[in-house]
């Protein structure tokens, strides 16, 4: 892993995720400083909650200055561009389908490597990749929106672990990984292409 | 402590709370993957947040995955029983009466165990009974019922943990542990039985 | 530092987190445990958020029982003496002021201490600062005020951070810590006497 490309898709995927932060947050009219918090709270939630519940502290964002630097000039170019960025919508969405699907399996190799068992790696790569959007709903006071109807987005990095746990028994892991990855970008886009969705009780 | 009895009644209050948020989340009408999540955070909610304060990492449901199915496999149900489990209302607030008072007892045995003095051991019972329906409530976008006008609930957690700290200075630590449940239990039944509320200012 | 002055500010500012609290949980009309719960997480949220993402754990509060002590004091003090408390806005005000100054402050140098890095260190110390009511706020399903337009708050935690960064390489550290929080308490109250406030894109 770590190959040049998975380093591009990974800056990839957090700017996808803070620029998602930053739309929500302008829509609800909050000052700069809010929009920065929320923009920063999507990019990392998801990889703190994994972090505090598997004990890897201090958290990974707290290592260096990288994210957070890399976060808050995304950030700020959302804040000033904002107008032309909202014609990226197609653009925007395959960043955060690409974040989405190495955010799930960067979260299980973790739970992998601390010896966690299999179903919970699985729990630990979506939360991975889907936290920081719900902490994002709840500090604007929505219902998260991966809970409710919407075009498969959990489930798609529940499926794209599973698939992850079998095809390592029998395939290199980097391998394993990509494939992986590559299942969860195209479940969640073909979802949204087809309206995918979980049926509501 | 840990009789066969204590285990099963564990069970019984996990099955309990994991109910109680699926109910939860079905009334909001979110979709499948909304209410197995719902379900799971308010089984595990308060567990998670004592073991997150006290540096019990990794968290307790993720040592191995025995939580994880019990609640999958008991939220499923739930959604695919909702008109027949409706009927039995006072079964499952017994439950989580019974879920209550073991929870809140364990969290304290936790905190007395890492030698945290006694207040903060009833401090973190009561986080542990309660905090997992705070969770719930708060991804629902309510305010947490706890806080409102209803019957006792965490004040059945403060008294029975305080009860629990005096019988231990003279009874076996195992007696005292069932009186402290037994206590908590019974004071939530009548407080829902009789109407007992805290006042409002 | 850990000058009687600053025990003292400490704790003024452990009340006014905690009557901020107790007084926004009595406007949602919640019962008395819910405003007490609601005081308490204002009060310490902040520190509990730093120590969990740093692995200081058990965290702070729980050490011994001093902070419960004080705000279950304090908090009880504003619900049986919520008439006349309300006639003291400005000093609850400027101990607000004050406490936001010196837990920014010293949330930084317990970063520093752990040897994280200085821009991760500002963050931390704005966290300490300003978490306590972005709870307090969620909590209560509100849109956390800080987010919101109004008065330069979290800004000035950041400013006052840097500045207390800059200071260090000349001066000596209890006094840069000292311009620092004054820094910080001077710039929230000029904030809201002169209306200084952030744009909304």
């Amino acid at each position: 892993m770590k190959l040049n490309e998975e380093i591009i898709i990974e800056l990839l995927g957090t700017v996808a995720f803070t620029i998602s932060g930053a739309f929500s947050a302008m829509q609800k009219r909050l000052d700069v400083f809010g929009v920065l918090v929320i923009a920063f709270v999507t990019a990392i939630g998801g990889g703190t909650l994994r972090d505090v519940l598997i004990g890897y502290t201090p958290v990974t964002w707290m290592r260096n200055m990288n994210d957070a630097l890399i976060i808050l000039g995304t950030a700020l170019a959302a804040i000033f561009f904002k107008k032309y960025i909202k014609n990226f919508k197609t653009t925007l969405f395959l960043f955060d389908a690409l974040g989405l699907g190495l955010f799930t399996i960067i979260g299980m190799q973790k739970g992998l490597d601390a010896g966690l068992n299999p179903v919970v790696c699985v729990m630990l790569g979506t939360i991975t990749g889907c936290f920081g959007g719900v902490l994002r709903d709840v500090l604007l006071n929505n219902i998260p929106t991966i809970f409710r109807r919407k075009e498969l987005y959990a489930t798609a990095c529940i499926i794209g672990g599973m698939l992850y746990l079998s095809l390592m028994q029998f395939l290199d892991a980097n391998i394993a990984r990509l494939v992986a990855i590559i299942c969860i970008c195209g479940m969640r886009i073909l979802a949204v292409v087809y309206g995918w969705k979980l049926p509501v009780r």
